[in-house]
């Protein structure tokens, strides 16, 4: 079984050298902000992931979580981890100091949550649907709501799902049939819900469900559904755990991977109706829920490279190991490591998850920028950041299954073998393109909602951007196959965008959503690429750091620009000219199998 | 649970419209070529598949196959569907007619396997290790052997198995320990054999080895391995079935996929020795396995886009039916498959899965002309078929694991639920890249000894041929897109293996063999689909013919090629200009988690 190591060096690299961690002080408090304070959050963090959560990562695939007596029991020392994870104060670092909170950046949180996930992705969707439900309450919750719920949800003493997922309304949550009836001060919930991570289990004291429904009188469709809090047990007056709800765990989903997080059918209202507190106004709900939505898509970006680092630090060992036939230039059999083909596959491995942990952490930066004290900071991030969140989540999760497939890749017959270890990742990864939306509905949002609809007018901000980040490339000299490689992306982009932009059939254009969606993410993290390697191109002229740190990094950078980008111009090609998918009629004979 | 139903119009229109079955004249009497054979063939296989195969696939992946006391029992109804597998003859469809065999094209063979795999992966691996078996059987054993062994393999009555890997000896099977040592008449093997499929099992009466082991004074190394025929239970002078021998089933491996399938670790010689034959002579016996293993190699590839092909008809019939949200254009709910974005998404994999098919069934056609009358249609399909080879192994493979895994994508959340069954392809699909070869080793014999051995002799003369192709579609006034990419596909595929064969570099050559074998899969596959888009040209203009069927093939075809081709120019930008990793050297700091 195979262990993980937190890349801390790479993590800090990116955070203090590349996007300046301690300058965000538009946004947090100078002290907050300190690179001391920030990587000693990093180094215990490490510590957590690397003896806690990694050890019971298999543990938890084999065991799973199973239901008895209508509870939900976790894998073997989850539970304790659990304790341990809230103990040292991990569930709070973001939430809001009024309830408890540490109020630390959302880069921070991104490098946390990627060691989290990396060590242990079915432990830590708890946490992180814990958070999506705090940010939902924070922002639209009553001052009541948000005293009885937030400072037991921030300090993990209880924790909080998303209940969106009906039989009938998956991506279509406009469908959902979920009641609430009004009754006194509070709802009646009534409804089946499907797909509900940590729906149930035994970590926690309480689980406060964030539930969707629909009132008696609602309008039909998406402005017809409220949000509601809905907690397994009530609350006493006092604030203590007081009768349970008439919540009922109908049954746990058996899963191709993520065993050891529960994925439950709840039943609300068998008994006559769960108790539920509004949040927000009524016929609302869909607005808050994106809220949670969006951070919960951020966040499975992140898990996406996460776990692809962990398969790609299993391959790597394997491969070091691993002695088979002898590669050119060597005269004795040496470990697969050196064979070119090898070699080759893991640096592409490696050099694809430090590209989506560049676009992730940036985006976090982003979502930091966001709450800038200065108007324009706050605005441009705003509108950047809504243009790269189906960006980090669709290609974060694409590439990050690409990367656990060719982990096992390396293994070669051992990869296939479950004991190994390999094959849990490859499984658990599966998900993470599906959940918070599949990378088709990611495509269609940033095709429809975050390019077409204003005309390509933030794009065209971010291709400004590129524009002058290559500008100065240009100026010092840097790699020219790298500098026109990505300068041939980037008119490709521009030029296929404009295309779009412009094209009068919505058929056609929504037929290459997802090949947009990669073309873009290919583009930016390309460009962030570049940004990388002009700190690295001044920090290794500098004899009193580690010079081979920066020397190894801009040759890896390199590479990736040179392997990955020139796939731009080949889509470009593609979606200018395939236009046979130009109307919907065409689809069914060509699809028909005969 | 999805059932497969044979796309038969598509593997006739191949065979017949665009492969020419019944032109075979130069390696098969006339008669066993008729159109109303092959077709009546073609259709009973494809009713054996729906109707004995399909149903049982499920089954197998949730019961498994169990060892117990030394013997392996198969998944409910796998026996029973054997034995009807051998009754109906399938089992000697192209094995030589003096021992019982058909002695049908190869060409029809493949398009019945495509059908069995999709049907049931698990099940097909065994008669597939059968037949490779007996070819090397045919091919290098003495008379009395193939006397003894031949008609009972041939019917079905005995299965065989490949005896290569040892914990030490995968892809390297110069590491081999399993000892041989004279006794007699024969050999007593003592060893340790791994990953051994249907090295036990129910199904038949005798299980025939074929054991690669080392003699005494054998030479080190890959030319001191000999071939054994290692039966499970001696036979008797009047050829029944005797004594067991000296081999135990040790383990079973918990396995991602192929669940049905029993993989055996065997041991040979406990009790000091497993009576074994020598087939052919001493120290050649890894020639002979290659035999065995390039027809294997051959069989895998089929499977590749076989088990893709019931993923894409299971993804296929859920779009048909989930309703989920209001596509373009429309103004109500409809299935799925409406929004242009599944749209093209299955689009994309109907039409992989028909290219890799192409490959397979025109590789297929090759190896049948390698037995052809015609000393230079021989020469030449044999010079064609090695090249092809590692292609149709590493390119079909590698799409079908795409194929399979965007299926799953198609299903959003339900897909990643075990009992919807479209996980388990997903799942069994993932060892087709490794068994038999792994891709890496795959590209490292198309560019080693298919292309640089010769320096491009072979290539070129596949360059001309599709030269030719274009010429003649250039006439013909097809589709100038088309044209235009894979010229361009053409001129960087010569661009790119020019380059590769002149560079002095071994180590940056190997360092891109996998993008050199998908360069040259989605080359050739454009071809294949250029060659299939003229014969649908032509059969267009006849009004007696189906003409929606061939307009729709145009259709396909020239998004195939448009879709998928402009990725050509990329890998010949990527394996260029990436030319970082030209020493071995450079790698291990470059691949250290820091």
């Amino acid at each position: 079984m195979y262990h993980y190591k937190a890349p801390l060096k790479d993590i800090q690299f990116l955070l203090h050298d590349v996007l300046g961690y301690q300058h965000l002080t538009t946004c947090y408090d100078e002290d907050l902000l300190s690179e001391e304070l920030c990587n000693s959050i990093l180094e215990e963090c490490a510590k957590f992931t690397e003896t806690v959560l990694s050890p019971l990562n298999h543990i938890g695939d084999i065991h799973g979580a199973t239901l008895e007596n209508n509870q939900v029991t976790t894998a073997p020392g989850f539970k304790e981890a659990y304790r341990q994870f809230v103990e040292a104060g991990w569930n709070g670092l973001i939430s809001s100091p009024e309830f408890g909170g540490q109020g630390l950046p959302i880069l921070l949180s991104a490098a946390t949550e990627e060691m989290w996930h990396a060590a242990n992705m079915s432990f830590t969707l708890c946490p992180l649907l814990t958070r999506g439900a705090i940010e939902a309450i924070e922002y639209a919750a009553n001052s009541s709501l948000k005293e009885t719920f937030l400072p037991n949800m921030i300090s993990g003493k209880w924790t909080g799902t998303m209940n969106l997922t009906e039989p009938q309304a998956g991506s279509d949550l406009s469908a959902i049939k979920t009641k609430a009836i009004k009754s006194g001060d509070c709802y009646k919930i009534i409804g089946q819900k499907i797909y509900i991570t940590y729906g149930d289990h035994d970590l926690s004291e309480n689980i406060i469900h964030l539930v969707l429904a629909r009132l008696p009188d609602a309008p039909p469709g998406i402005k017809g559904i409220s949000l509601f809090i809905v907690p397994k047990y009530l609350v006493n007056e006092d604030g203590s755990v007081g009768e349970k709800n008439d919540i009922n765990t109908v049954s746990l989903e058996h899963k191709l991977g993520i065993h050891a997080s529960p994925t439950c059918v709840l039943s609300y209202g068998d008994q006559g109706g769960a108790t539920g507190y509004l949040v927000g106004e009524e016929n609302r709900g869909i607005e808050i829920m994106f809220i949670m939505m969006n951070a919960a898509r951020f966040s499975v970006g992140v898990q996406g490279f996460a776990i692809a680092e962990m398969a790609y630090q299993a391959a790597l060992a394997y491969a070091q190991e691993r002695k088979q036939g002898i590669p050119i230039g060597a005269d004795t059999s040496l470990p697969i490591l050196h064979h070119a083909d090898v070699a080759q596959s893991l640096l592409n491995l490696k050099l694809s998850i430090n590209a989506c942990r560049h676009l992730s952490y940036y985006a976090a930066k982003l979502l930091d920028l966001r709450r800038s004290s200065e108007v324009s900071e706050r605005n441009n991030a705003a509108e950047l950041s809504d243009l790269l969140t189906p960006i980090v989540k669709g290609f974060c999760t694409e590439i990050g299954n690409q990367v656990c497939y060719q982990s096992i890749q390396i293994f070669g017959g051992m990869g296939f073998i479950e004991e190994t270890g390999v094959a849990q990742y490859f499984r658990d990864a599966r998900i993470t393109t599906i959940y918070e939306g599949t990378t088709g509905i990611q495509a269609n949002d940033l095709l429809g909602r975050k390019i077409l609809r204003d005309k390509g007018n933030v794009l065209n901000k971010l291709f400004m951007e590129i524009d002058s980040t290559l500008a100065v490339a240009r100026n010092k000299n840097m790699n020219k196959d790298v500098i026109n490689i990505l300068e041939n992306a980037l008119s490709a982009s521009k030029d296929v965008s404009h295309h779009l932009i412009n094209h009068d059939e919505n058929y056609y254009k929504y037929s290459h959503a997802n090949n947009l969606l990669m073309l873009m993410g290919w583009l930016v993290t390309g460009w962030l690429s570049l940004n990388e390697m002009l700190v690295c191109e001044d920090k290794r002229i500098n004899v009193a750091l580690d010079q081979s740190f920066f020397n190894n990094k801009l040759k890896g950078l390199e590479y990736y620009i040179i392997h990955n980008l020139p796939r731009c111009v080949a889509l470009k090609e593609t979606i200018k000219h395939n236009q046979i998918l130009n109307h919907p009629n065409i689809i069914s004979e060509l699809l028909t199998v005969s």
